[in-house]
């Protein structure tokens, strides 16, 4: 910990004003990283770029915009973004075959976000064979295999069972594979780390329906199975089922989306995204898992000794810095707040530290509550960039210790050649003219 | 407390198995309400309209639906509810004069939703004058009167200051005032209630930018002043402007929708709906409130001895059931969950009573978490309908002490003339046929 004076100052026009003040700031990190505790004082910003540096004004009253002069639009029953908002949109890559365009994943723009809720028309989608239109008059959840009373349930027999709330992230298990490449790419956000999502989910246990079926002393796992024609499917161990799983109904207090899952998703709280079984038909109870193309030559660890790890289910600490980030170009030096998310599949965050010298030194960020199991926190820090070159990066801790390790740590465990469960510290580099990009440091 | 037994029996078809259990339940108050904790574990669910009688298989397969045999839709840049939801949408009353398509309200259809979050594009909408259609690089945010330095902020400058985020309810002063009518109307939950709405919204601390301008010591009032074309215009105390104000540019982690005050929104977190100033422009410091046609001639407390009550900002504790509730019937006796929405601007719900005998007796529901302030909280309860009439009520208390009024102690005090803050206790009878409908009781 150093302190500092830095001269803040603000250029007052129109007006006739002119201040400058000297406030002594307490620098928590090197390269300008701030006190967190600022955020809740005044901040004073500085003249180039700055919020002041918008003038002030005297007497003059603002103008009267012409939206000001006639009555606005009537009400919509279901409304939109503003078309000023055109960009905020998902990031849809090419898909490898034209006639796939629903195979893949739709990535969220964090970077155009802030808060922890994603909305849900912009929460990511991982799909294997599309977006299936389901009638959920002819939607059927069956629950067979291991149980003393195979179950089939409609939409509306679903209803019927007491629900539970919670916010929740899920992440594909293949997010942040970009930084797996031998050299540090140039994306974004979206591009990197953009399958990755939270919303409120609310449905009812699935302990309570395995409950109602009778689970057979011998079952040890569950597979679950979409209705999409891809019949995407993987194996749950029952210890999970029995915990927390949801069988969801609602995503941020509407029904689910078509692309999440309509009309009922798994959630398996922390798990790796596919796990969470979209437009869930079938849960069936067996002894062994079923070994299914997802859990086999998809979505294990390819580690660098040429072995691979199975069934790794938690998504590991990890948290990365939404603004500044590749597209947001700072507007000359002085103050900025680094904002950004971090989570854990394996509990409550506990920590984020955040650096501006590339991990040379580090001061923890700011979490704004509530802070929740297998939810996102959006973590700030206050930053004074004094123009010259900082490399950002963040840090998470959660609260089984679990520390989120620096890139070349990772490498020296798991290679990189895998391309699932990377939670690597990320890296932002700011350059001179403010333009961030992303680089391995 | 009483005790009992319930027999619950579910009817297996097809796989030749059948069972009946009685299992021993505790009521937890009069005509069915059962143990909160009845939410933690399995509820078996009894015959007639039940989930168990959907049917059980045993070796068939479920059908193949269509949209297992094709590949499904590509991916949207912004995604849409399904359209088998169509019926869910905002509720919008006829104008009064065709010309004025935007004046009045729309509303939430909270019976059709879950958890606390709404979607935002459903979230309620009272405007004024019409959604003004706002650029942003246009919109300015002026501060200014009883300042040092006024200050004009464009929304890139509101963009450097850090920010916050919370989950807050808006929910106008004239909400449920359908209830003062003499007579119970036939009425469902988004027509009675269904000017409230909940987000996540994120901001600047108008603290912030009130240290910012700098202000004079006889300040004692803001003056806010939306961009719309009625210029709505709200008086803030002071105080709340330096407490927990915020100057919101994010609403569920997109930018705030244009129904809701694009490209800037003030949150008054608990403070009636329309002093939430949308497309926020102007934000004056006097040392007298402006009386503006929406705190005099609108917004006041009409009382019953002819006085009315003016300035009374937070919107007092008050709960309400979204299910069952009218146009949601039930279907044949056996177990329901009662689920409904409690909150309060003046803190934290601390509990919710539910009763099924129009108040005669009340047992606690299940609060589901995270409980914070000027936040709603989702409350549920277990009932076991008989099948016989009930009258369902809902009865909040926050952590001040405050206790949600029956209808009568309410109207004793304020009388029923004045159609602001309305937080009696509502009521629905449910009929021998399972219809729900607005009552007094």
């Amino acid at each position: 910990m150093t302190q500092g004076k830095i001269p803040f100052f603000t250029l007052v026009k129109g007006a006739g004003m002119s201040r400058k003040s000297d406030v002594r700031r307490e620098f928590a990190a090197g390269n300008g990283i701030l006190d967190r505790r600022l955020l809740l004082e005044s901040v004073l910003i500085g003249a180039a770029g700055s919020a002041l540096a918008a003038g002030t004004v005297g007497a003059e009253p603002l103008a009267v915009q012409p939206w000001m002069k006639a009555p606005g639009k009537g009400f919509e029953p279901y409304g939109q973004p503003s078309p000023f908002e055109s960009k905020s949109v998902r990031m849809i890559p090419p898909p490898p075959n034209p006639a796939t365009q629903g195979v893949g994943a739709a990535r969220t723009p964090l970077q155009l976000l802030d808060g922890i809720i994603t909305p849900s028309g912009l929460h990511f989608e991982r799909s294997h064979s599309g977006i299936p239109d389901i009638d959920p008059e002819q939607h059927r959840l069956l629950i067979h295999g291991l149980v003393k009373r195979p179950l089939v349930f409609t939409l509306e027999a679903l209803h019927r069972y007491p629900m539970q709330s919670r916010i929740a992230f899920i992440e594909c298990g293949g997010n942040s594979q970009a930084l797996n490449a031998p050299q540090a790419l140039p994306l974004n956000v979206a591009a990197i780390h953009g399958v990755f999502s939270c919303a409120e989910w609310t449905g009812v246990k699935l302990s309570t329906l395995l409950d109602e079926a009778g689970v057979d002393p011998s079952a040890r796992w569950v597979i679950a199975e979409g209705a999409d024609s891809a019949a995407m499917s993987r194996s749950i161990p029952l210890a999970k089922a029995l915990d927390d799983a949801l069988v969801c109904l609602y995503q941020n207090g509407e029904r689910v989306r078509p692309s999440n899952g309509y009309p009922v998703r798994l959630l398996l709280p922390g798990f790796e995204g596919n796990m969470n079984v979209k437009w869930l038909r079938r849960l069936k109870l067996a002894a062994e898992p079923a070994m299914t193309k997802d859990e086999t030559s998809k979505y294990t660890i390819l580690l660098r000794d040429e072995k691979a790890w199975q069934f790794v289910f938690p998504m590991e600490v990890k948290s990365i810095i939404t603004r500044p980030s590749p597209g947001l170009a700072l507007k000359g030096p002085g103050f900025y707040e680094i904002s950004g998310l971090a989570w854990s599949g394996n509990g409550n965050i506990r920590q984020v530290d955040v650096s501006a010298d590339a991990g040379q030194s580090w001061a923890p960020a700011a979490l704004h509550g509530p802070i929740l199991p297998m939810a996102p926190v959006r973590f700030r820090a206050p930053w004074q960039w004094n123009g010259g070159p900082a490399v950002l990066q963040s840090r998470a801790i959660d609260d089984t210790g679990a520390v989120q390790p620096a890139r070349g740590a990772f490498a020296a465990e798991r290679g990189l050649r895998g391309i699932y469960h990377y939670n690597a510290i990320a890296s932002w580099r700011i350059d001179e003219k403010g333009e961030a990009s992303n680089v391995y440091a």
